[in-house]
């Protein structure tokens, strides 16, 4: 298949190509909506989205006047009460979920355990729950915490390569559960046809968007998708542990009592009814009381959205991704990188990955140290994270630059680099 | 017993008396620590504490400098990593928890489903869980919540008066589920003796300390409690929806997995391992991602405790409860006001509540016109809620001339007091 870098007129590899890319880009007037600190190159948003610009204001407003002045009276006055829904209202168009299906709420872990709690109690007859080796660890923790908690009545089974999950489906299968964009190599699955797959064997699908939601346009209702998460903090920009999202296809909705019954799911939750009563829609998958302050500042994060074409922000993501594997290719070169993200761009996500079979984690820290923020993932993988909002095709050209030097002159192979910190 | 009010010198009944009261008490210095609204007298500590000092600013710092510009990096360079811990370690003492027992997580209703699950889990043999009637009903439905995941085991045991729950506990009772201060009318229990009779019947007992920590002394590990939930935004002033905090007992730790085993829980979550390996301390009741702003605000908040003597803080917290009852019973006699709260002080927490058949929700929604914030609680209580930090008894005194007033000339019965808002 062609690649989009191809379609764009000669681009060529010096830095005033670069610059004449951004020129011609129709979302670089985006990056004005962020706050960046100048002294870096930031590849990290699959991380941690940077900070919006008036976040800060909001959630000084919040504190000081919401949580300050209005105190209690700030959960009707303020609509802290309807942030839950409110937010996942806005995050819906997004991931293309239907109206009154997506709430902010919880961690993506949490919410995962509710909606793979949901899903396999609505296919009670059957036993095998399919994921990937490769998906994210702590979805396969979940899945196994929901297997114990129900009784070790079900199993989870780990398919190996992609390839072979349709083949795994059968009339055993509660559930496929699946994250959309590999965490580790940022390969895309085909939505519509796994889930197809899954429906054809009577199996429901919870898909995780965690890498997905802001980086790419996804299409929940159009794929018959029965149940979603995805994290705030990552190219949804909201903040360190920004509240997550989940989804439920309107058809689930009351289907099932998640086992997270707390009152904010409730019909009523101020009635204070002495047995739970599930809300009828999608509220009966809130649990607690929300974190106001990290949820405003999400809230708040998502004003940058407004006025973008998706269409263009997919195309600016394949384009920026391409750019830097061809950099790193050519600049490089001989120094031991191996590109372990797919090549066709309609095969990934927003994020390339390597690895480097000695120095993975002394090369990210070298780079941070120089300032080109990336990270690492155990045991030998560098990824890079390219959000079309913010990052410039100059900044892909100076982030090449920079490790071209640092692998050209092995200047990450110091003892400082190599010491691993708490969070890698 | 005897009542603290009538250990004080002849406190009388006028605003003078009140006056010289605060100027008495050691811990009138404390208010200053706080941002108060000038205009609101503050009964609703028990819902939602106030503004500390200092939290605006070092969220400010949070959102602009730690995110803004350090990024990802902060997660190891502004110790976001550590916060579940460091926040869990500084609530300890305020609890009576040993060290590395407390973890600040999730919402206190996500908290209690992962202390339930591993309590009754710990009891395999046994069915029974035993709560109150009048437990705060969240509770009561994530008890519904984790029998029905497990399998509908076991059956929940509502108990409807306080003398009657040892009585309830039997060889079959796996765990005692109870809130340490009844959220409705400010009842305490013995935690102590509970505590025993539920080990004497070899259950293991679950506290909910939501309306406890920071508005009296607990002590977890002198009652050898074997689990505990709390809330870090009613008396610990944490702001709305703070995280909340969760404890384990030593003897407890690596017993069981709960099961929301995220990767936070993991004894090493960046290894990334295929399966699912717990911490074996306290950590393992981590999930996902903390809500980094929710926490950092909680962490500054927790600076107002530098100094407290929570001998000191009981008795002053018996003080001004002792002297609301006495004031309303006097001016707002013959109005319909019932009081549900414990008249000996030694039987209540922090907070009194009153009934009233007709106007409940309309007294209350006077009262906040009128500047007096407490709240409502269906079907008919006034709650008020008073923070030994920061209330004065001329606070108190002028809540009850304002309510008298209120009540006198029955200034509440107008339709506009009546209808009920979201959040009551």
């Amino acid at each position: 298949m062609t690649s989009r870098i191809q379609d764009n007129a000669a681009p060529g590899l010096d830095l005033a190509a670069a610059v004449a890319r951004d020129a011609a880009d129709p979302l670089a007037p985006f990056r004005d909506r962020f706050d960046i600190p100048a002294e870096v190159i930031y590849l990290d948003g699959n991380s941690l989205g940077v900070l919006p610009k008036g976040v800060a204001e909001r959630v000084a407003e919040s504190v000081a006047s919401e949580w300050g002045t209005g105190l209690i009276r700030s959960w009707n006055a303020a609509g802290w009460i309807d942030l839950p829904r409110h937010v996942g209202a806005r995050i819906a168009p997004l991931v293309g979920a239907e109206p009154d299906c997506v709430v902010a709420a919880d961690s993506t872990t949490v919410n995962l355990f509710k909606v793979v709690s949901a899903a396999v109690s609505l296919r009670p007859e059957r036993t095998k729950i399919v994921t990937e080796t490769r998906n994210f660890p702590t979805d396969n923790y979940i899945a196994e915490g929901v297997i114990r908690q129900c009784g070790d009545r079900h199993r989870l089974v780990h398919v190996d390569r992609p390839q072979e999950i349709a083949a795994a489906l059968d009339d055993d299968t509660a559930v496929l559960m699946l994250t959309h964009v590999n965490y580790r190599d940022g390969s895309l699955h085909d939505m519509a046809a796994l889930t197809r797959a899954a429906h054809d064997a009577g199996a429901l699908v919870v898909w995780d968007l965690a890498h997905s939601a802001g980086a790419l346009a996804v299409d929940l209702a159009g794929c018959n998708a029965d149940f979603a998460v995805g994290c705030g903090y990552k190219y949804l920009n909201g903040g360190p542990g920004a509240p997550a999202f989940l989804y439920v296809a309107p058809r689930h909705h009351g289907g099932f009592r998640q086992p997270l019954s707390g009152w904010f799911g409730h019909r009523d939750p101020f009635e204070f009814t002495p047995q739970y009563d599930a809300a009828g829609d999608i509220g009966q998958y809130l649990c607690g009381t929300p974190p106001v302050l990290s949820m405003v500042a999400l809230d708040a994060a998502l004003d940058v959205w407004e006025g973008v074409n998706m269409t263009a922000l997919r195309a600016k993501s394949q384009a920026l991704t391409g750019y830097f594997i061809e950099l790193v290719e050519t600049r490089c070169a001989g120094h031991g990188l191996t590109l372990i993200s797919p090549r066709d761009p309609d095969s990934r996500g927003s994020q390339i990955s390597f690895t480097h079979a000695e120095g993975g984690y002394a090369i990210i820290s070298a780079l941070i140290a120089e300032g080109v923020i990336g990270d690492f993932r155990a045991p030998d993988v560098l990824r890079f994270g390219f959000t079309p909002l913010y990052t410039s095709f100059a900044d892909v050209w100076h982030a090449v630059d920079r490790m071209a030097a640092i692998m050209n002159e092995r200047r990450w192979d110091k003892p400082e680099f190599h010491a691993r910190k708490a969070v890698t």
